[in-house]
This record gives structure tokens, C-alpha cells and sequence, in this order.
């Protein structure tokens, strides 16, 4: 089976299991919703995610315990269980699902995979049909309410199949993510959670840790703050004790993530001392005594300047796959009906594609910016086709 | 004088001097524009950001030298000359302004503001007539095109007036700060070069040192990456050499306040480290043999992300001028040339303005998507225009 399952129950209705519930409806699936808290089982309901799944809740409930009761779906076991529920939860949730007969293999959504898979095999689940899976899609916002239908849609999901594994499981939930509109990608248990440790958990961990330096800071300090700072410390608004169960059931990895990253800050921190002890002179550019070792240190800050820019650029944007470079020409425009139109055709009369736009206004001022993206081979034949309609053009940034 | 200034001299046109410009000519003042590179002064006066300044450039050039030629305000010194130039080119820059007498009195822009004081005291600077300043102000992108008027609406502008500096001084360069839309701040300099590396300089060099991890990450991890290491990573594809130049010239502070991270860092790193070796029985709750030291590290990294969130709630939220409120009109285009062209002839013949434009492209398809933001009260005949001219429009988002 690698279509769409037929039926499927979904065993914690929060931000993730509803939006898969979501997902699968449309494409017809038959769904079953159960939760720890029967109230978000009835929202998800509500929601048109599904069916409240006879016989109460089948859920881990709180990360260090609370009730796993049975279920079972009307018509015998489903295609496929999908257990989304906290990390810690999920193999006495597994161990449930299977004595109850829910389904005919079973799934997770955790960010980690390693110790449930572990923690399944110590409570005698059966691996053949346990594949552990990992959408790599989420909101700041939780609970059913905010769960939609196209949440996976073009995102990539990770599968972790295991030697145990059965063949029919793995297409199963290969089906499943491709029903959500997901990318399956298939990694080990062990790369998945090393892979999630850098470009996740780490991320989490040195954002709260900057935020904690503006926890006790004084409030003049914070008056200053810019978006750079919100930037880099947004993530940190999130569940402090979800947070704490993803690091703690990925501490090994995470730990190792985060050794590269304080050896990057020593390094910085070096930088840092050579050019406080070699002030003075410094912006005058003058050869104090100490030039060879300030310029040393200089060289080491721009290098991991640099490398930071040079691993921005590798990050896939918003779609996946690195941006498309393009040429950049800023046009000044005037803020009036059909000035873009007339900027556009005299590009298209030159036989250029504008590739994407931005425009700057500023607020009452008669003129703006158009910057206009283009393939580079053709960014000074346009430069010139607009300089030629009268436009002032300004060389690319 | 505490009005906005009757004269004023730009120095360096780039974002920040241009948006000065712009901000004070909307006040009506008399602004006169100069940059070691004259194209950029030039699309600067094309702005109408002001006029070029007779005598050439009178610019600090590049962080460790250039040219700084004189220049000259036709009628006598302006009321305040704008140094809008590097960190390390401030010091000359301003005894360039003061042997030209280019204004009564001057200020600059700079993100550090001890080093160029001690400079500018080294190179004999007057120093009765100098008012160290920061507008809190930025955006990701530079040079004048990027600048607006608003860029200070509403944001803090910190002085740093010395024992010496002039009450007049002081006075003018709050005024043009206020005429700016700003929200002078006084501070002294040595103050603010430290609330600076906490709230801005620490952020940028933790956000690189993250996206360098990136740089030589395995392509399949960074194809797991999601919004949180975009946000983390976002401000460390800035300028390599303009940060090298900030964080050097605010190296003390930085090294003081990167000391504190990396403690934060070692506690996480320590927690890490009691969870890795306890894992196991870790998720199940079961009481293993090392579980106190388990929960102790629990609580520590608890600790760690509740004192983060505290620390994202103090940061004060996006301030200022809110943005114009515009709707968006969704259009599906084909990526041929001239499509663009003909949908901004469809809207001009409509008699619509399109204030902003946005395309999402999915590589791979041949198909885009253009946001069109135009005033609300026209977005409606927007659409209607653009459906009759055989173009799929989605409702507004």
C-alpha cells in the first residue's frame, strides 16, 4: 500500500496529530481521533479532522506519565496509527496501541527518534510494524486550533525505518506523509537525531541562552534591542518543559552540536581579547606595536563572519532549495498609475523576464525603488534598456 | 536651537545617512550630500534626499583609509554636519568636517561610540563641538536605496554628550534627532557601548558562530532546517567587514557579555551531559539509579529556557511608525517575459497604484504567484480588473 491509507487513527490530537487528521480527510481517509484530554479529541472533532475513536482516551498523557487507556476502532484494526505524542510517551503508547489491536502499523511524529525506538524495544514492542517518523513542519502557535490541512505540504518528512522493520509498515507510512503532501525522506534513527541536534535543538538551546542574558539585564539595555536580537531570540518564547523532554531525549547529539558551537565562541572570544588588548591606535588604522596580532585577530573574526554568511546561503528558504541568485537593478521610479507598468514593458521590450520585485516607498516622498531581480547575464542590458527610457538606474548593490 | 536643524551636511549616504536626509527634508531643512563614492551620493540627491555638495567628497572611504577631501556648504557651516560613515573612519572624517568648517557643530551614527571619541581626542578633534550619536535604527539591506524616511519614527536615538561637549551642541543634535521622529536618549558613552554589545554586537556574533556550523553541515541536515534556524541565523548573512569593524571597535564589552553566554552555554552543556549518561530509563520515568542527578539536570536546563522566556517577554516589541496597512491581491502569473508588464498595464489602466509587490516562485513550476498590496479600498476593483483580464486571482490572504 503506498497510496493514501483507508482509515487511520490518530492518538493525541494536538498542532501535529490534528493537521495530519486534517490532511488525510481531505484525501478521503477514514480517521479516528483520540486524546489524553477528551476536550481537544472533541475540538479536532469539530474541527472535521475526524471521529472520536470509541472506547476513550489511547494516549501517553503527560511526558513523565498519566493515563494510557484503550480503544479500539469500529470494523477491526486501522491502515495505520499515527502516535502524536510527546517523546517520552510514545513507547507505552506504542506498547497500548498494539495490545488494543488499533492498527496495523504505527508511526510517531516525535523530534527524536532514537530513545523511543529504544525505549519500544525495552517494553517488548513489536519493531516490524513500529516506523518511527518525524514531520519537519510546525507552528509557533499549538493545540488542534491551530492545525491545517496543508501544514506538510512540500516539507520534508523524515522516516526511520529499522532492520526489524517490514516492508509493508515502511510503504505504509511512506503513503501516509505523501497524503499530507509531505517529502518522504528516509534517514537512520541515529542521522536523523544528530542531523535535528545542529539545525533544531542547538538552534533552541543558543537562542534561550542569549534571551537568558536579557532576563536580568537592565531595562535601558533592552530599550535599545533592534530586530536582530527579536530575531535571534524569538524561538526562545517557546514550552519551556516541551523543550526540556525534545533536549533531554536528544542530549547526546545536542551535546555534541553544542561543544562545535562554544569552540566557534572560543574562538571569537580569543578575536576578541588580542583586539581589547591592542586598542588605541586601532581604527586609525596607525601600526600600533601589536599590529601583527591585531590584524591576526581581525583575519579571525571576518573568517567566522564569513563562514556565518557563507552557511546562511546554504540554509534552504521558505520552499527548500537555495534561492536562485540573481542580479539585483535598483531603478528610481515615480509614485504614480502605470509607472511600473510602463517599467516592466520597457524590460519586456528588451525581451528580459524581471525574475522578482521589491519596491521601496518611502512614505511621503514622490519617488521609490524598484529593485529588480534578473538573471545575471542580462542585468546591464536592462540597466541600459532603462537607462535608455529615461529611468535613473543605479548599479546593482 | 532645539528645533529641527535650518542646515545640515550628510556625510556618507548610505541606509542610515540617506535616511537622515530624507527624514529632514520631509522637515524642510536644507540638506547638502556627500559620499567618497559619488554615485551613491548622486542616487542619494536623485532620492530627494538633498543636493551633492560643491567640493566633492568629505567621506571616511572604506574602515581602514580612503580619501577624506574637503568640501564646502555654500553660505557659511551648516547647523550640524551628519558623519555617517564607518566606526574607524569617524575620527578623521570629523577633523576633515572641522578644518573645512563644514558645520557648527557635528554628530555621527556610529554603533560604538568610546573608540571614535578617543580617536577623535588623539587626532586633536574639537571636542566642545562633537556629540557622539546612535540612532537604534537598521534594516537587513544598505545603501541609499534601501533608506526611508521613517527609518527613526518612533526608535531610540542615543547622545553621548562628554564633560566637554557644548550645551548648544548637545541641543542641536537632540533636535535633529527629534526631527528624525526619534526618541532621544541620553547615555554615556561607555554605558552604551556596553547595553550595544549585550543587545546587538553579542546577538550577531552568536548568530554567525551558529550559521558557520552550517557552513560545512551535511546538505541532507540543513534540508531539515525550519524557521527557527532561519530566524537564529538571519542577521549573520550581514556585512562580513562592517561587523568586523563593530565588533573590533567594542571588543571589551563584546568579550564581557560573550563571557556570560558561554557560561550559559557550559550549564546547558553540563545538564547535556548528566541527561546523556542517564539515559535509558531516561523517557519512562522509571526511577533509574542515577535519577536525582537526572532531575537536577532537568531542572537546570528547565531553569535555563524559563529564564530565556523571561527574557524574550522584557525585550520591547517591533516600536515606531507601524507599517501602512495595505491589502494583498493574489495572482497567479506564468514566468514569460513581459507577464509582469501586462499585469501592471491591467492595473494602471484600472487607474490603481500598486504599492508593493511580492513573487513567490516554486521552482520547478512554471507558474508564480504575485502579491499585489494596493490601499484597501481599491483591492477589490484590483481584483476585478485582473479576473477580466483572464488572470486566476485568489481572495486577499
Amino acid at each position: 500500500m503506498t497510496g493514501a491509507p483507508g482509515s487511520a487513527v490518530i492518538v493525541g490530537t494536538g498542532l501535529i496529530g490534528t493537521s495530519v487528521a486534517l490532511a488525510l480527510r481531505a484525501r478521503g481517509t477514514e480517521v479516528w481521533l483520540s486524546d489524553a484530554d477528551p476536550a481537544a479529541a472533541r475540538l479536532a472533532a469539530d474541527l472535521g479532522a475526524g471521529r472520536l475513536l470509541p472506547g476513550g482516551p489511547v494516549a501517553g498523557g503527560p511526558v513523565a506519565g498519566g493515563p494510557v487507556a484503550g480503544g479500539a476502532v469500529p470494523g477491526g484494526p486501522a491502515d495505520v496509527a499515527v502516535l502524536a505524542v510527546p517523546p517520552a510517551a510514545i513507547a507505552r503508547c506504542l506498547a497500548q496501541a498494539q495490545r488494543d489491536g488499533l492498527a496495523r502499523c504505527c508511526t510517531d511524529v516525535a523530534s527524536v527518534k532514537e530513545l523511543p525506538l529504544r525505549e519500544a524495544a525495552e517494553l517488548g514492542c513489536d519493531l516490524t510494524t513500529f516506523v518511527p517518523g518525524h514531520p519537519m513542519a510546525g507552528r509557533e502557535r499549538s493545540g488542534p486550533a491551530a492545525a491545517r490541512s496543508d501544514l506538510f505540504a512540500g516539507q520534508p518528512w523524515v522516516i526511520c525505518p529499522g532492520t526489524l522493520t517490514s516492508r509493508a509498515a515502511v510503504e505504509a507510512v511512506t503513503g501516509l506523509a505523501v497524503a499530507c503532501g509531505a517529502r518522504p525522506i528516509r534517514l537512520s534513527a541515529a542521522e536523523h537525531d544528530r542531523w535535528v541536534a545542529l539545525v533544531s535543538h542547538l538552534p533552541h538551546l543558543v537562542s534561550s541562552a542569549m534571551a537568558a542574558l536579557c532576563a536580568d539585564a537592565p531595562e535601558g539595555a533592552l530599550a535599545l534591542a533592534g530586530p536582530g536580537l527579536r530575531d535571534v531570540t524569538r524561538i526562545a518564547a517557546g514550552d519551556s518543559g516541551l523543550w526540556t523532554g525534545i533536549l533531554a531525549a536528544n542530549a547526546g547529539p545536542v551535546r555534541a552540536a553544542l561543544q562545535r558551537m562554544t569552540g566557534q565562541l572560543a574562538q571569537a572570544a580569543d578575536a576578541l581579547a588580542g583586539l581589547d588588548a591592542g586598542h588605541g591606535a586601532a581604527g586609525l588604522g596607525a601600526p600600533g606595536k601589536d599590529a601583527p596580532g591585531r590584524d591576526a585577530a581581525v583575519k579571525q573574526l571576518t573568517a567566522l563572519l564569513d563562514a556565518g554568511r557563507e552557511g546562511v546561503e546554504r540554509i534552504p528558504g521558505k520552499r527548500g532549495g537555495p534561492a536562485p541568485h540573481y542580479a539585483v537593478v535598483q531603478v528610481v521610479i515615480g509614485d504614480r498609475p502605470g509607472e511600473l507598468a510602463r517599467l516592466f514593458a520597457a524590460a519586456g521590450s528588451a525581451g528580459i523576464n524581471i525574475e522578482d520585485v521589491r519596491i521601496e516607498h518611502s512614505p511621503g516622498l514622490p519617488a521609490g525603488v524598484a529593485e529588480l531581480s534578473v538573471r545575471p547575464e542580462v542585468a546591464r542590458r536592462l540597466s541600459a534598456a532603462l537607462a535608455d527610457g529615461g529611468w535613473p538606474v543605479a548599479s546593482p548593490a
